[in-house]
């Protein structure tokens, strides 16, 4: 994988974004690898992305930024520029299931993740063995209803020491606290083990059996302060019938939460993921 | 297609039904097609269907039934044969969107659906020409908040002259009064166009673009005084992105709905779904 | 659906492509509704096609054309621009079996499909009545081993005579020949069933069968004089098992044969696919 | 998970069969769990599985056995039965590529695969640490061309060291000598990295991206001595496009290995797999 910046962009549409745009990064010399685009009609919002090569720049991170700010503000941008060789740092929050964990910490180590796993922060201590394996540095911060400020304030502050860009909750089935959400808005990832909006909260491998749905699902969202009702990153489903119980339904449905979680980060690491109200662009290959 | 006679059983489990019914089957001479079983360990409530080779047996149907009935008695069954050489009536009730309502007319043109479609009838005049073409009976039975119950009667009235076995609410746009729901209980069939129980109710479509989900469905299901609520038959859905608005949502979901509402309504025409409680047990081949 | 240009591109890779496209597009007032770009690493090829509002261009088709062609010379590319107010004709091939022919007529019927049915040309009469009730041209033109090239002629010329920008082997069922190959390059589509390299030739699901595979699939590709050898342009598949025969798979196999062809001739008719040697970039939505 | 004796038949088809293994069954005091038959209507075979509850039956394995052979000899049927609380042991290959192994081993220690993990012999020495973090015995046994024969003597040996009931190839890479294909006939699963037949042999995701498909798959199968061409038992797909090079193609073929060798074995470990001729039944839930 070559060096690329990724500059990503929303604003309102107007004529000329593109070429503006486009014009910038060929007298900087970029060679452009990847770009997308998307107009949101409703609103008239204009999405962007680009992967320009580095090697290709005539400039640094921060020339090609001090450069592009006076196109940034003429169209009223909301805009960054990241470096693929500065890649995303994430804190990973467990609890005591480990299949969501153990698949991200295994296509870490086997470099198939863009990111670094800088910690686990885990509620409980069963999979130190695991992620220690990994050496990764793992913290056993328990929650219980009485030290849950304390015990997320720790947490908060856990990540923040070890610098985390993003957060995934890996199954870690605890409500964060208002502020955490606001805190990190836009990085906190959740998998959620159901076809959002179908079974919100607890439960919703017994809610689908009780249902008597034919497909199950899991969706990785970002989190807000609405209960697994924020931003849908990625959503998967895989069929089920009548002669599996809600076991079964559990065992399939592990999979479909690691897929779907993997390919959510993925995308969120690759910064291909533009928020937009309380949905997401998503500008996957 | 040779004929068929489809035994459907649903009952307490207890040891030796199978035995039971297998050797009743031999005793009869009957060659089994096929065979599907299912506990149902929540309620220890068992299900079973087969399917016997009418020419292989020593009974007709009737003789069939005669001396089935003491094994029935004994076992508490809930039961029935069904002749394959007597294929279901359906009655189609539509609107003015054709396309579920298109093709199921087609698959039972090519003899793809193992029913015969008896008549359409619909609240608007629009699909007329269409349905003429295939040589089935058109009914044009307006339905205005006024009239209703008297349209709901005629509908009702149309259906038993026509000796519908099944309803099938081919995006009928119009909820069913709740008697006409006991009168047919699991025997009307609806295609709700979203993964339920996500969008229950109108627009679904929207109800899906507003939240942002990644994928859409389409569900089968049996009506029940419940709107949106009956078990589900069957459940199928689609990918689709941000770059896609409501009228692509419907385009690429009039395909899962068709889809979903043929093989939901073949699964019920060849008596492979056992309704239970508020779920399905369908025998899927 | 807002009359759009579709500009098409593809020519050797180099910096500064993408902005002077971009930059000739805003000049003409040109808003961009959907952009793709896509460079073949392996060869250094780069591919781009625009959407642009028509409305927004303060020049015609010709006009538009005529100043684009000094920046198609500087870099070499193979351009063409659409007009979506000129939808592509299409003429459909049939023989007996009716799906992809029922499916297409239908779509297009409802304006679901961008393009024009021009007429339909059938080596069998059996669908006449089918294609009369569109007010579709049907003509019969049958094949024998003996007047193999008197009827293709005939084809060829009743294509040309409807002005048929695309021909469409709905289930034709016979192999076109070389000439028409090559004077219909890139124009002629073809629906295979089965998914290719698997089961090339006569009788794919007898192939399948025999094979005992878990899925079955369709595969629609350009027709080029290598049987079943052409680009492909979109494939699909669906799940089987052991207690499906040939029948079943036939008839399970329609469904996907219809979605696949429908789906990848809609790429087509909007101008989404580009043939690159003997593969093809699709800027699907 | 509650124990049971899982009895596999298959045998000439003819009447009664049924009747006389279930009387038997309910004879024998045994709750039936789950039950599957089919016939193949081509050459009239018949197969047939029991899942039959351990703590019903009023005798053990051996008494059961002793009882049944009698029918199994009246109807010529080929039948064993298998003791859930007997898992199937099984014996690992691999080479450097971890992806399937680990998911394997981590299935096995999540208790999520119904058989043991008996050893791992790889041809290189790379996985060892991780094999042995699960405390599972890991054997390196290196193939080079010289040394073939004697590393598979090696190989076979281990494998009848530690009671191997069927040996996995998790992507090992080498092709096995016909005389292990012979001694272990029905025992060894491999899973090749195509959707079979297509792309038989050797870097089949290079070949995939040659031929331009627009899905790439994998397949679990049986090893016999003609290679890639044994009864198939699982396969899945997942959509690629013209974005996705060589690399991407691997990466997102991993997955579908995983997955789809991790539930042909599970579907073997729990002896619902049937092979006739070079096909499988598959009595999946």
């Amino acid at each position: 994988m070559s060096r690329v910046f990724r500059l990503v962009i929303s604003c309102p549409d107007q004529v000329g974004i593109v070429a503006k745009v486009a014009s910038f990064i060929a007298d900087q010399g970029g060679s452009i690898v990847e770009a997308n685009h998307h107009t949101e009609t409703m609103d008239q919002w204009f999405f962007m992305r680009h992967e320009i090569l580095a090697s290709s720049l005539n400039n640094d991170l921060e020339g090609f930024k001090e450069k592009f700010t006076p196109i940034a503000e003429e169209f009223n941008m909301q805009w960054q520029v990241f470096d693929s060789a500065k890649p995303k740092r994430i804190a990973l929050f467990a609890s005591k299931e480990s299949h969501c964990l153990a698949d991200l910490l295994y296509r870490w180590h086997e470099k198939d993740l863009p990111g670094e796993v800088a910690c686990v922060i885990a509620n409980h201590d069963d999979l130190r063995s695991m992620v220690e394996w990994y050496q990764v540095p793992f913290h056993h911060v328990p929650v219980t209803p009485e030290t849950k400020p304390e015990a997320f304030a720790k947490s908060e502050e856990l990540a923040a020491k070890y610098e985390a860009d993003v957060i995934v909750l890996a199954r870690y089935m605890q409500i964060l606290p208002p502020n955490m959400c606001r805190d990190y808005a836009g990085k906190v990832i959740n998998i959620h083990h159901s076809f959002l909006p179908s079974f919100v909260g607890a439960k919703p491998y017994h809610q689908a059996y009780e249902r008597g749905v034919k497909l199950i699902g899991a969706t990785c969202h970002y989190v807000t302060e609405e209960l697994d009702a924020g931003p849908i990153i990625e959503q998967e489903v895989i069929r089920v019938n009548h002669s599996q119980d809600i076991e079964d339904l559990k065992r399939l449905g592990r999979d479909v939460e690691k897929i779907t979680l993997s390919r959510g980060l993925r995308y969120h690491l690759e910064d291909r993921v533009l928020i937009h109200g309380n949905k997401t662009v998503v500008f996957a290959p």
